[in-house]
């Protein structure tokens, strides 16, 4: 696998018109969002119509993988690798200014084109299913049964290089005009952030039975 | 504006083929998801290449209005009506089966496809920003200054009928074989909620100011 350089030049692509002063392009803040969030929107063409799907993934390295859905989707008119553009969205608040226009939301975000390369070798699917899951679920890969040949069959996976990928984040208060500022109307920001509650055990589980650390989700701010 | 039958057919497009009995094609389901989300995610193509953006939108009877950034990055190279595809996705918990290949998320989604409209029209464009403000925020529009001219151009609105839209639910615990149920595995839901906290006021609030109930965001649940 390549390895992203830490600062990276943008592509056409990946160069951020719209605030640009929001792009990030460095390894690390993408790898963070990646790791932060797991779910991503897909989109792909079908015979020049756009289509966006979301499903779950998982990061290795430079590459992530995508999960399923669709996967499927995309290969059933495709059989070769497949042009997509993937996002990744963390919503962090609503920004609350004192003109319409400037309210905003916080976010940091993920946006990687590139060519998806359906996953056949076995022990790379193994392996990408697995990140997938300990990426939703840290450590629950190695708690339940693995995927067995019917199940790996039945499943499809895409991986997708982080080459062209490029981050924007917005944080902060809002930007008002100094002509807005009055007493009348409170400006500033309401954090959002995906919390999990308890879990919810099947009716399989008995009473006695403990929630194991891989359901309590310690890492709280994902969404 | 047409109004959505209540029960509809699905086209090619919103035809859910993976998982066919997640797809609810009744108006009642699409709004209601749409109506507790406030982010899409919109998929377009440029010279053949897919582009998936954020953003946030409102939702206005049997259209939504899609605001700014991917409006602006849309109309940068086309002028007409332009074929999307716009994603909602609401994930509302982990499901942790006993088997790698059963485990799942809980959400509720929708997909809709069709041309999106450029809103020129001075009064739609400026009734559509209070849909998509007060979508965010319920209220707000009503507290804050309006756009100015300036403004109203540097925004740009896309709308987009639900016409061709289908939902996407999945609820509820894992559905694990039965050879893979024993004492050894927990299963269960690890349930998800997009969360607000506390607002926090910006440098120029004074502290006897008292927070709105618009910034309090009464409804929880979304995401």
């Amino acid at each position: 696998m390549s390895t992203l350089p830490t600062e990276r030049t943008p592509t056409e692509r990946t160069k951020i018109k719209r605030h640009p002063e929001r792009a990030v392009y460095d390894r690390e803040t993408v790898h963070a969002i990646l790791d932060e969030a797991f779910l991503c929107h897909v989109a792909f063409s079908v015979d020049g119509q756009p289509h966006v799907l979301p499903t779950a993934y998982g990061r290795d390295g430079d590459w992530i993988y995508i999960h399923g859905s669709a996967a499927s989707h995309m290969l059933r008119s495709l059989t070769t690798d497949v042009e997509v553009s993937v996002a990744v969205t963390l919503v962090d608040g609503f920004v609350l200014a004192r003109s319409a226009f400037r309210h905003s939301l916080n976010y940091r975000s993920v946006v990687i084109f590139g060519k998806a390369r359906f996953v056949s070798d076995p022990q790379e699917k193994h392996s990408a299913l697995r990140t997938i899951t300990n990426h939703l679920v840290p450590g629950r890969w190695e708690e339940v049964r693995e995927p067995n040949e019917q199940e790996m069959r039945q499943t499809s996976v895409l991986a997708l290089a982080l080459g062209e990928s490029v981050a924007k984040v917005r944080t902060g208060p809002p930007l008002d005009l100094a002509d807005d500022i009055s007493e009348r109307v409170w400006g500033g920001v309401v954090p959002l952030r995906l919390e999990p509650s308890a879990p919810q055990a099947d009716q399989h589980v008995k009473a006695e039975t403990p929630v194991p650390d891989t359901a309590r989700l310690k890492r709280s701010t994902r969404s």
